[in-house]
């Protein structure tokens, strides 16, 4: 396997063969700039843009991926290219060593930020262990995944703007609930307050207009690529408010990403056969190329000044619908998608009970206690728990990693102050 | 009343008490340039920033309105006055006859465009009248009203991208529709192309930060104008997607908005009582201010080559939930808000038949004809139609007019063109 000069320890998530794309800024510059990361360093693309070709220098002197994204797989792959030649060992960039102490940084120096300005962020419910989980509790067996779901990508709009990046705090929200079917709601703060275990890609490519549809089978081309996802929800909230319009405010007090944009390209070797759909899906959402991904997913919890246990280990491989589907879906009403647009998969729940991705149905809605070490127990997120999420594919020795993805929940603000 | 040296027609939408914000180009200026109305004409703004206070004059240079938007309502009133005393009969302006040669200009030499980015469009369904016909169409008149619908300012996140300016052309839509209970879904064209006769008023002031609220009795700050609203909509794929996680597809082809946006301040002679709320709300949503807006709503369907009619005659003061208890519900979990969103208000229906704000309600789900001039009928839209809005306030001689928001639907394109 090819090598980086700058080192990369064994089982760090940014080896030469991933590059994930993020922004950074620094105490020194608080400019943004975009970087992507190799083992524990950033590699700055603001000071080496002037080494790649003249088309694409604008995009990587950019304060965010927008413009990068905008400009299509065939410059992502001659920019993911030339990435690769300078940071081989012997590389042009390795024999500057003036140059690579400006733009090589160590990454707890530098300050993360949202890779992209998302346009607009839609949230699928693309899981078939989650679809069926949440309906069997709500539902019954009987009736738990609906008509519509083996035949539609179910999905709807999310909030773009409370999408915040890894490790920004989540503030327990105050909301109506209904406690008692039947009686009046109440007004107070959220008391089952839960993560959703996602992953989301970027859209990319040039978009299309809007009363244009985009073909199932050139979807791929508008997958930039993958972070992986916190889907807040304050539960007791959905609940009451989510008929007929779907989730609202119980959903918008948070979406938190990791910061690093794993590339399509950096995830090939870890392509699984899509999952087997039944019944036969409509011509629109047909595609004969495997776009699904062997993506191990775990969620840990910590409680404030406690110890991190993993109470969650799922795999993007479970999901049922492709981004391929997702995106022909999206579009086939002519919605036109922009670059920087945020699309996400659903809670991502596996059949086993540990791979569960929510509180809701680890806990299974709260009839049973999650059990965390130091011998705690949690059916819901507490004040000052931290939720991190992190996600790797691994192979023949080769690991891709998608960082982490995590956010500490604050107390709720009493109502009034 | 004041009067301006720009002639303003007797019944014109846009008198010197109007001056709504437009942002616009010309053939020989293909540069977005803010402007405001006035009588048939637009002032280019951009042309006359250097006669408005400094700290005001790179909001004016800009081509969107976002930063005016931002700078909160204290700047929008000295923009007001000063745009107000320029357009005033002798004036500095009218003075300088080269410079109102540069900046008045016949608004059928101008192309309007959308007047923001929109960062996020929300969607309320705050209409009563229209809350409950749905309900009755749907679930009988004994359980018309949702449970959570008195309590709470309903609404949903919907799709910025697709958010268009009057004029552009909406293609009829392909989706998955399920017409018959039971069966599999079939997939083609909507055969249930409907409008939705809404307003929407854009986000100004700064916004707040995820995790704060924005008091209700303070929220009349972030409102910086309204226009018209058509929010088109697939009901047969609605029907079939919207359960369990509202609509998506079926509303993604494009909501149309009309190119001006009314300031608040034009709107206050026009102000009304609140609906009133029973039951109580709870104290994050009550407030005493009244925010209600007398506005007169007329829908026309012009069919191809032929003759308008007016099929919809309503009024924005039919409303339930006013726009600051939107922004109260908005952000009560922490929903940061951000200069140039659209929130919208869902359609707006009357109590009596001929105000009811869509095809759904004006056809009675299809159970009966609208009748159009020339012996034409409708049940829902048909290719080549034209649907316009148009809206006005009037009192005591003054009228302050919206313009108008029209799209026409243009036939589907078969799949696999």
């Amino acid at each position: 396997m090819s090598v980086s000069f700058v080192d990369v320890p064994a089982g760090n998530d940014f080896p030469l063969q991933n590059l994930p794309y993020g922004v950074f800024s620094t105490k020194s510059n608080p400019q943004k700039h975009l970087c992507v990361a190799i083992g524990n360093y950033v590699l700055d693309l603001f000071g080496v843009a002037h080494l790649y070709p003249a088309d694409v220098q604008d995009a990587l002197r950019s304060s965010t991926l927008n413009l990068l994204m905008s400009l299509g797989y065939d410059a992502w792959r001659i920019v993911r290219t030339r990435t690769h030649e300078l940071l081989l060992k012997n590389s042009q960039l390795e024999h500057d060593a003036t140059l690579v102490k400006k733009v090589i940084i160590p990454q707890k120096e530098v300050e993360m930020h949202l890779p992209a300005d998302v346009g607009d962020y839609t949230d699928f419910y693309s899981s078939i262990h989650h679809a069926t989980n949440v309906g069997i509790m709500f539902r019954g067996k009987e009736n738990a995944l609906m008509p519509n779901w083996r035949h539609i990508p179910v999905g709807y709009h999310g909030r773009a703007s409370s999408v915040v990046v890894s490790g920004t705090p989540i503030r327990r929200p105050l909301g109506q609930t209904l406690p008692v079917e039947g009686q009046p709601p109440v007004f107070g703060a959220c008391k089952l307050l839960d993560f959703e275990l996602e992953m989301a890609f970027f859209v990319g490519g040039p978009g299309n207009k809007l009363g244009e549809r985009i073909p199932v089978e050139e979807a791929w081309k508008n997958v930039f690529g993958f972070t992986l996802m916190n889907d807040w929800s304050a539960r007791d909230i959905q609940k009451w408010e989510y008929v007929p319009l779907g989730p609202f405010t119980a959903k918008n007090l948070g979406t938190t990403i990791s910061p690093w944009i794993i590339p399509v390209a950096a995830l090939e070797p870890f392509i699984v056969n899509n999952y087997a759909q039944d019944p036969e899906v409509f011509p629109y959402l047909k595609h004969n190329k495997s776009f699904n991904f062997d993506i191990n997913l775990l969620v840990s919890l910590k409680p404030e000044n406690g110890e991190e246990t993993v109470i969650c280990k799922s795999n993007y491989k479970h999901l049922y619908w492709t981004p391929m589907q997702q995106i022909a879906h999206h579009t086939v009403t002519g919605c036109n998608i922009r670059p920087g647009d945020l699309m996400a998969s659903g809670t991502i729940s596996g059949e086993t009970e540990d791979s569960f991705g929510s509180m809701l149905e680890l806990s299974w809605r709260g009839t049973k206690s999650v059990q965390l070490n130091g011998n705690l127990t949690r059916k819901f997120i507490q004040d000052g728990d931290e939720i991190i999420i992190r996600g790797y594919s691994e192979r023949n020795g080769l690991r891709i990693g998608f960082g982490e993805c995590k956010g500490k929940v604050l107390p709720a603000i009493p109502f009034g102050k």
